[in-house]
């Protein structure tokens, strides 16, 4: 009838040794002994801060690694009162601990891994900056002024009057450029830190972007990964979100958030005046010209906004529809019609799928391997620990998850991958063979590490299946693969093997350029030659070329560009991420210094 | 640097007291042993139950009114399965302990308080349907249906037909007139719990009742104290929400929600056909009239909806502006005029304060006395122990909090009141001084239980002070005390004392009638006095006469109409008890018998 489980008395000896090793650590650094705390480190080790010590997203590795991270930032940082949170845990020779510490100017936390008595993997991270505390929970707004003021403005005449200035009498401090997740989640952070921001986009509604894509879209991902930052989704939201529902919650968020979203309105260009320190941006909102002049320009594009337009011969010829996949509008209009759909990856299956289901005769051309992994699969073998009722029932929280995921260096990624992707395929092995006697091409990454390395290394190259393979498989959807398009003729698609396909619609799902596509677009292709290309991390795999740059280029951290940042990814990085960069954007504005450790060069362009 | 909290070995005294009456309690219900459970409770007892035993929201007293209910109710309900929840805690004599049960068709939990070793106080709650549990959490909807099905409809053109269709192809199972927050609360848990619902509001949009009062208007009480169901406010929201804010958010709510939200719709009439079991309710909507067919009428249209609207001689010769504080549009149009406000509750001195704000010369007509609290006091004293974000850090939830708060029974509630009444009074003695030398007549209640019990009784008496006291004490708003209004002049206020207040502007808050008054006016006099009044439980104190009902009279639990129901009270309330309503409703949607034990007679039709 009653069940109590006993707790320790006494501290477990994991979380003696995590604290022993965190009293070594904060004597060391408190003496700036870079040399002292590299030995608190294995040979083979990494240590990942995220904005407290670096002003950056930023790993190094090994113990030369450490040392030059403590010697660069040490003496500044002070960073203190280093302290385990909760028991540490033991197991495979690894003891993990979470922990909590505080620096000069904010409090972090982070997670702590050691081999032995030597650290293994760091995590050091920022929450807040001292003096600057969200105005939450204890700190939060009274709202009623209590006591009566003659003639004083209801919340809602400040609002309004605030939104009439914002942008005309008064400057922002920073300017987003795109209103989906990312924008509005990026948004939602600086209106909580009190960081004046317009929010730009080109639709008239807050989730148009979602809205206006094909209609059987849905999240890929499941809910428990696709929190938006504060308020997270009722507990009754389905495991995949429809795409009008994610958008309507959206236009609500930004609405309950109070955020400045400019909508119906497009940026048309910027420039950076270097010594006023300021950009000017240019905008057509509702038809006029309006010009901005924030301190900060974030492009929360998306990574999926700069279409690779591909160019065969013959385009210009064509008698029906074509269009990039970006512009489908759904398979509504192609009842009975022949649709060649080019590409293989997310895009080209989900519409496949669709305009079979509108009762079109499609064809897909596979250029290239994909990989393909069961929408199941993914959420139960490698997403389920971390990100599913279960997860939640464990303790693991959106926010610690989030901090868990960031905790394992790109370096060693795919090594936790591996055997993940490995175990799916010999689950869903029937499934894998079914495909490949359709013909498709199948691949696992380089690697074999499977889908989140190939999304971290080049944001494309596979499919998550929720059910368009199975059409694959069965020839529903026909199959054209090995061969590349070398013309298109008015009324057909024709092969690198000679087979012409009869077209009344043609979908190019051939993906989307680098995000820095948008500086090139808006500022300058100097500036967005000078920042380089954005994502990817160095893999030296396919559409990753090296050298190893340690994390993803250009995101949510300092560019080569001052004042210029990129934001995005998907809404788990979208949320966590949006953190860091709006701290790093609070810090600039309120004047804290914020030397930039471990910016590398910039070795690919696009 | 390291700290943890030894949690005990083995089960506390405390618990193993209340595990112990729990296995007596579960043993004689089992045998439906009247006696025998009358026994374990002491002499001065109370059992109240939410829904769980009577299908009702009852009390009894005493071990006469325990072996009532239990001869009534426990072979029916077979309650069994009692554990205590989490540790039981003693002091002063009182044993604590947190439960969980289970009926034939249900889960309950409840919260008991034993005197010794015998029941002092009993609450029995239902929280959900065996068999018709929320999809929440692990039961959630998948969202995206995986796999590829022609012809398919999205989740949005599902929700378009759904509209289209609710109301005029397929009924509703249940229509809520009014659509504030009690109305949107009731509305999202019958959502969540499958029951096809029309909420009916005569706003254009959800959160217009809110949106069109005065300009000033905040919540009174603290946000701990107001979060709907399901979706709680986010941490930074303020602790006095102003009006407009809630608006947008109530909007928002609706939507993401998924309710079906008639706006712009105003109910015209309502009978019930006792043969059909169903009824007939008119509305226009958008200015054309649809005739709806629920089985289940529930008005939701506030306890402040029927405005008394008073008859003074020569009404009809005022030259000036005058209205029922209702209708009261704010201060802005009467720069520099004379106003004369009567009374001086809540919405006088909100109304006189925004008066004075704006410029007016205003006078309060006070004709009986009114109890006064100040925000930060009542917050303090009388509410933070529940609801607060001390009590959020010290783990009191608001689900929690709301339990607590229910398991007092009425009867002895001012007993635990009266206390912290007479600790404000001490503290704002000052205060209180002041206002009674301005000629402010003061009461604390007939027996000096203060505010909460007069809200319960009365629903009147009282003024929660943000601000206009201290404009009434040094008299920048002019008052006359202790006189009534005897006639009205074109241009001016008489009074009982001779007194002609000049005005060119009169505002009546005079206050509201009971919420039977919507059933007489859209169904018939007859049948609202055959549900008669609504509010108050017989306390026999002013404005609240006997006898002794033991509970709200037809607030969120059958009426002796047959399929009619009232829903309201504060955002605490509606969201608590929207709850056992919805379950109530679900319940007869399912077919589940739902016997009523309990159900007195009818005292006072207004």
């Amino acid at each position: 009838m009653i069940e109590t489980s006993p707790a320790p008395q006494t501290v477990s000896e994991p979380t003696q040794r995590a604290a022993g090793w965190f009293a070594r650590f904060e004597d060391a650094l408190g003496r700036a002994d870079a040399p002292a705390v590299a030995a608190l480190f294995a040979v083979d080790c990494y240590w990942r801060d995220l904005v407290a010590f670096t002003w950056n997203i930023a790993t190094v590795e090994g113990r030369d690694g450490v040392a030059d991270l403590v010697q660069a930032t040490a003496a500044r940082v002070k960073a203190s009162h280093f302290a385990v949170d909760g028991e540490a845990t033991a197991a495979d020779g690894i003891t993990e601990a979470w922990f909590t510490f505080e620096t000069a100017v904010g409090r972090g936390k982070g997670l702590l891994r050691l081999k032995g008595e030597l650290a293994w993997t760091l995590l050091t991270t920022l929450y807040e900056l001292k003096g600057f505390e969200e105005k939450a929970g204890g700190l939060r707004d009274k709202g009623a002024e209590h006591g009566v003021v003659k003639e004083r403005a209801s919340w809602l005449d400040r609002k309004q009057r605030d939104e009439a200035e914002l942008g005309y009498t008064k400057q922002p401090y920073a300017v987003i450029i795109g209103g989906g997740q990312g924008g509005i989640g990026l948004g939602a952070r600086l209106k909580r830190l009190g960081v004046p921001t317009i929010i730009v986009d080109k639709h008239p509604r807050p989730g148009d972007a979602w809205r206006t894509r094909y209609k059987s879209l849905c999240l890929h991902d499941p809910v428990w990964y696709d929190h938006l930052p504060y308020i997270p989704f009722p507990d009754h939201w389905p495991v995949f979100s429809p795409k009008d529902k994610i958008g309507d919650w959206l236009e609500s968020y930004v609405k309950v958030m109070e955020l400045n979203y400019w909508s119906s309105t497009e940026a048309k260009s910027a420039s950076y005046d270097e010594g006023k320190k300021e950009w000017t941006v240019v905008v057509e909102r509702a038809g006029e010209r309006v010009t901005l002049h924030p301190k900060q320009l974030i492009f929360a594009t998306g990574m999926s906004a700069i279409p690779n337009e591909p160019s065969y011969p013959g385009m210009e010829t064509f008698a029906g529809v074509q269009h990039h996949s970006s512009k489908h509008p759904g398979g509504d209009a192609f009842r009975g019609k022949k649709a060649v759909v080019i590409g293989s990856n997310n895009s080209a299956h989900d519409i496949c799928a669709d305009l079979w289901e509108h009762g079109a005769d499609v064809t897909m051309v596979q250029r290239s391997s994909t990989h393909i992994v069961k929408s199941e699969s993914l959420m139960e073998l490698a997403l389920g620990g971390l990100y599913s009722e279960e997860a939640v029932k464990n303790g693991v929280t959106t926010e610690k998850a989030d901090l868990i995921f960031a905790s394992l260096p790109y370096r060693i990624m795919h090594e936790f991958q591996i055997p993940v992707y490995a175990q799916i395929a010999e689950r869903d092995a029937d499934f894998y063979a079914r495909l490949e006697k359709a013909g498709f091409l199948l691949d696992w990454g380089d690697d074999n590490s499977g889908l989140f390395m190939k999304y971290l290394r080049r944001g494309s190259g596979y499919y998550i299946d929720v059910g368009a393979s199975e059409l694959v498989a069965n020839g529903d959807i026909k199959l054209k693969s090995g061969v590349s398009v070398t013309e298109i003729k008015p009324h057909a698609v024709v092969l690198s093997d000679g087979t012409e396909l009869p077209a009344d619609l043609i979908v190019y799902a051939t993906g989307y350029g680098s995000m820095n596509g948008w500086a090139a677009k808006l500022i300058s292709q100097e500036v967005a030659d000078k920042v380089g290309k954005c994502w990817g991390f160095g893999s030296g795999t396919t559409k990753d070329p090296g050298p190893f740059e340690g994390e993803l280029r250009n995101m949510w951290k300092p560019t080569k560009q001052e004042a210029l940042w990129f934001h995005g990814g998907n809404l788990h990085q979208s949320r966590h991420y949006s953190l860091y960069l709006a701290l790093q954007l609070k810090a600039r504005m309120e004047g804290i210094a914020t030397p930039v450790f471990g910016q590398g060069e910039v070795h690919h362009t696009s």
